[in-house]
């Protein structure tokens, strides 16, 4: 990843305000909606299947997020992926909750199978599961897996030739041949629901105005972690998660290229 | 508008605290019963078509709004709005995405002929496209159209026979004859999402109070014009959305006749 | 209650970090989940009847709320409950807007009636309604019914044969013999939507790591009312509502047995 190319991205994204389609969970919503327009772009969230492909096609990105999925929910997936497939947008896959349960695991697979999804964003257990290991989804958290998570996000890139973002304690970024790790991050992050959604949601609109989703996922997966560290130092001593997700907002709203470039811990 | 009168309504809220049922969208359905405990009044949100009339009796207002409409629960928003004119308690309409699908617009111009709306917000394309127009909205915001909102205002409340607020960086209110214009805001409102949803629903506040509905959706527009400029105040420089978010909250939950009246610029 | 032995389970919480299954309103959904992160646990929403036992088996509690319940969340509730009681992991239920339409009291009922539920919480009018009074719920707001928090309580887990919480100004819990009520809270509480919620999401985590349950639920409910408490405490006399939910939300994060048992107030 060319990190100069990479910090043009941020005002790609404030100059074009990509839109960017979600079909998401009920939990996170709002927090998706907030983050991307944080970053400058633009959200719609639209999960309805009448006129889903009309919607997807005024936009310039599509994220998947499987966390409260439904029958009638995955049709408009579905739906919505073929019509992004159509147009020549990125789709996002988050295959929330794949491996806690069969029916997630198999819609997840699917899914893959019917659309051409260009980055995968999930958790260690998602992704192993996703390639036929046999991990433990704690609900919708991570479980223990046998290989890093480097190992897993190539592997994972090669067995469905996109990019795949293996989310952790250290996020792993792979196209198949490249890796890149992201050390960015804090340990209060996986104490506030959807920042791994509001992860998906960032790559999503960053690979709205870039061909190179490798760069894309990288860029998009690290400012979640900056953001959570920024906020970290921005809060006072008997401050708890509460003020942090203030200050998570803040850091991803005040998020340019320099910022990023600056505090991106890359291996 | 008589501005005396209107201050009045700010007491009157805290008062009578009317209940205000919503049917409206998953994205931003926290915001709106947050913003509506804030001003003073009570919210219920409850879609299911199990009981809606029932739900709706008990109200003082409704407010409908498109955001994220199934085939379900725009049969319970029809529902919900012949027990709102049967009762004789004021409709508020948000048309969400008008004119982003046509879908979305047929619904809209559907419920418009099925019941009786009192008070229809919307932003500039939504209207446009509702009084037949070929607007381009961008997702769920506004694209550009070529006449004022001030004209639209009017146009559409002749049309519809009701009190239209077309939003946007000076929103314009008409019932048909008079037309007023709130000059308030923030630059930042639309960079959090649900500010528009979180106006509807305050006007639906003040509606609940009076049979003044002109009256009602300028005062409930220009609050959250207001408190996007306090809670700018608020905040610190180096601050951004999440605190602007946190203040802008405070802001409405310490608005009362006197702080309105010092801070709203009508013209 | 034994003051010594309450303490202990917030370490208990934080040490096991309980996964927590709610099958919940769209309101306060993302409320819900954050306040189990901030105690500690660890919070799975899935609505979806698809694999629904197969996540509840996942979990050490079960939080069922039917804030927006549809007739196909609650064929959900039914199974995942089920699948509760053969597992033998605590049931919580929140009957939200019981007696404010005869469908969500019947729903209510008829749920006591398959499913074995540990602990109900709910405010007055919802548990008066429940046991066959005739009490007014003002949309999902209590209303005035005739007899104390504390009779009603007791009266209530007689008939259920389980633990009750009647939240209110004064909660008081029952198991039917022992009666506690919690002094604790602030009159701005009620001013933020979900907290009620967040009290049966909270009872549930402690309640996933003992069999007390009647601990489990005086002290999970007393942790809101102290939370408010402190969240007052620690705004300004500008602020708002909108910043007191960022420090009810810090206080919970904050808040351990010690804590706990220097602010809480029983009698």
């Amino acid at each position: 990843m060319n990190k100069t190319e990479a910090k043009l991205l941020f005002e790609k994204v404030k100059a074009e305000q990509p839109l960017v389609h979600f079909l998401t969970n009920t939990v996170t919503i709002n927090d998706c909606a907030n983050v991307t327009l944080a970053i400058g772009a633009s959200p719609v969230m639209a999960n309805e299947i009448n006129g889903i492909e009309e919607m997807t096609n005024l936009a310039q990105a599509l994220v998947i997020n499987m966390g409260t999925i439904t029958e009638q929910v995955y049709e408009s997936m579905i739906r919505a992926g073929k019509a992004a497939n159509k147009k020549g947008i990125p789709v996002i896959l988050d295959p929330v909750g794949a491996g806690a349960t069969t029916y997630r695991t198999e819609l997840a697979l699917d899914f893959l199978k019917r659309v051409k999804v260009s980055i995968i964003k999930g958790n260690a257990s998602e992704l192993y599961t996703l390639i036929g290991g046999d991990a433990v989804t704690k609900g919708v958290d991570a479980g223990v897996i046998p290989i890093s998570n480097k190992e897993l996000a190539q592997e994972a890139a090669i067995r469905f030739g996109n990019v795949v973002v293996v989310s952790g304690a250290i996020d792993a970024i792979s196209d198949g041949e490249k890796v890149v790790q992201v050390e960015n991050g804090d340990e209060w992050l996986p104490r506030l629901t959807g920042t791994g959604c509001m992860a998906a949601g960032v790559i999503g609109c960053f690979a709205g105005v870039t061909d190179d989703y490798f760069t894309a996922a990288s860029v998009g997966i690290s400012v979640i972690g900056l953001a959570g560290e920024l906020a970290k130092k921005a809060i006072l001593s008997h401050e708890g998660i509460g003020t942090f997700r203030v200050k998570f907002m803040d850091a991803i709203f005040r998020m340019d290229g320099d910022i990023w470039a600056e505090g991106v811990r890359l291996s």
